[in-house]
């Protein structure tokens, strides 16, 4: 085979998916290099209809306090890990987010909440699942990481280990917050409903499917790192298990690429979606903008899920695609400028 | 910058790591492609301390008659997923693999267990983990595929669902086998001796460490599936989850592309060695052999990983590298012929 016809062939192969002619336009490409600094979100799926006009100032304040939390560290000399878990912190603690405080209920009117964090430069992980009691599961996810020999603990056993660690802990009650009880008593009444050919069909309202908050972050040192927390699914069964915990689905981070996922977790865990967005940049050299665009517009859209990602590369890229109504999304990089956006 | 000189960076980007000059050879690189055929797996790290006189045949014939189902399914025209399910479950059904009936206990002397599988073709995907009371974990993990909206479940959540869908539940006790019980108990005194100074130091058996089970199959219609299954680490703490139902990490398939691995899990899940191998396939065009040494020996050994994988492309070519002292593995194509090997 010729060189040419070759060159051809390895391109092609390592090209990106075409999508389809109608899907809806990736956004945000155009964004500032940024020197250091760090990317977050707050979930894909939000809608107009989310946050009350009460609400909505005090989610934006919070989001962009944990900005600033990331901003304030990696502007001190500190490393991307500390930054992406003090501001996951901040939005695990506040009671709009569907994370820590505010994670949503299970159909048994408990909270089973789910983390991870990983480090790029040493491709050191954590991550838990199904935790009940655990203030703060990004910093039990860390504590896997750093003090274990493990990458995942489930549970009972993963609580067990939290104690050990003096992690704090909280009464289950903690997590009730009137708000979530609201959501899982409509979302039974919509299923009741939706199974009753007599009742109305209502689609589960997909604010509460998709609720996640999650950070990538490029420090001084030009190391990346990502870290992502949920409450899970409202009304959601049987121990599920979504995409945040689950290292190279939901939450990725190598020497050059970090990514940090929001949405339907079946279909991050399918295919993959953090590791696909940093082997594309990684192995087959795409940019990070054409490597998350391909596999949000490309592979997820394509196949019929929703949801987003927030990305950065070790040389301060920044990609936020997603093809859901809203994903609470921002950075901030040296400026010390928060930028913040919901919708398109 | 002229197309030769673009070549080059392209397959230079899209090029496997090097292994170090050292690195223990591949193995068992030439196998005969298969029309359609199944590759199976009972564990990396098997020595030949591993299995009794007596033992030895025992385990040896029941890995020939997974094979031989598998192949039944096969020649009959059955798919792939039927065939690697009924393969794993007579491994899950025997003592002496570490995975269903013969699975290790946790340092609490209780099993967890854990499953995935997959279907390449439609990127569909089963998994559960922690579970106590199934027989067969991988059928669960098909039915969590095929029977629920989700992909992975946990714990006591995943057991309501396997009880509601008429899965076949074994008291506790089923597990209980004295095997793995000195197994704990040896595990216990190896950890009390390295913690003592004036003891011995004993490092733990990696036959305790890497025990599991898989299967990766193509049928006649050039469908793909993998199949992973596992009762865990001895000793083990903390509700700690392996690599076996991630999907990505222990369990992958793709339509040109299945992987089923063993090993340390936590090197596994870090470098999301299955959808790695599968990637370097399908994005990067690399042969399935060149994908699965480059990841096994290039990036798992480099690291101080050890383990190995079974994979399978789309047009039947075979890879089986690992780099511990064994690994029980073997594969059946339409002759029926099955060729099994521990060692090098």
């Amino acid at each position: 085979m010729r060189p040419i016809a070759l060159l051809f062939l390895v391109v092609a192969a390592c090209a990106p998916t075409a999508p389809p002619a109608n899907t809806p336009a990736p956004t945000d490409v155009e964004h500032p290099r940024l020197e250091w600094g760090m990317v977050l979100h707050g979930g894909a799926g939000v809608t107009r209809a989310s946050y009350s006009a009460a609400e909505l100032p005090l989610m934006e304040a919070a989001f962009h306090a944990a900005l600033r939390a990331g901003h304030a560290i990696l502007a001190g000399g500190g490393s991307s890990l500390d930054a992406v878990e003090a501001a996951v912190r901040i939005l695990e603690d506040d009671s709009l987010f569907n994370a820590g405080k505010g994670s949503v209920f299970t159909n048994d009117s408990i909270n089973e909440l789910d983390a991870a964090i990983m480090e790029g430069h040493t491709y050191r992980a954590g991550a838990v699942a199904g935790v009940h009691r655990v203030k703060n599961p990004i910093t039990l996810a860390r504590a896997v990481m750093e003090r274990s020999k493990h990458v995942m603990m489930i549970g009972d056993g993963a609580e067990r280990f939290a104690v050990e660690q003096r992690i704090e802990m909280v009464d289950p009650g903690y997590f009730h917050t009137g708000r979530r009880m609201r959501s899982l008593r409509k979302a039974i009444e919509d299923e009741r409903r939706a199974a009753n050919p007599n009742g109305t069909a209502v689609l589960p309202d997909p604010t509460w499917r998709f609720g996640t908050v999650g950070a990538v972050a490029l420090d001084k040192q030009g190391r990346l790192a990502a870290a992502t927390s949920t409450g899970g699914m409202t009304n959601k069964r049987y121990g599920r298990v979504g995409d945040v915990p689950i290292i190279g689905a939901g939450t990725y981070a190598s020497p050059a690429c970090a990514v940090s996922a929001t949405g339907d977790g079946e279909y991050f865990i399918r295919w993959s979606i953090a590791h696909s967005i940093c082997t594309r940049t990684d192995l087959a050299g795409q940019s990070l903008a054409s490597a998350a665009d391909s596999v949000i517009m490309g592979v997820l859209h394509r196949t019929g899920g929703t949801g987003g990602v927030i990305s950065l590369d070790n040389r301060g890229h920044v990609a936020m695609p997603f093809n859901a109504e809203g994903m609470t999304r921002g950075y901030v990089g040296p400026d010390g400028q928060t930028w913040m956006r919901m919708f398109r």
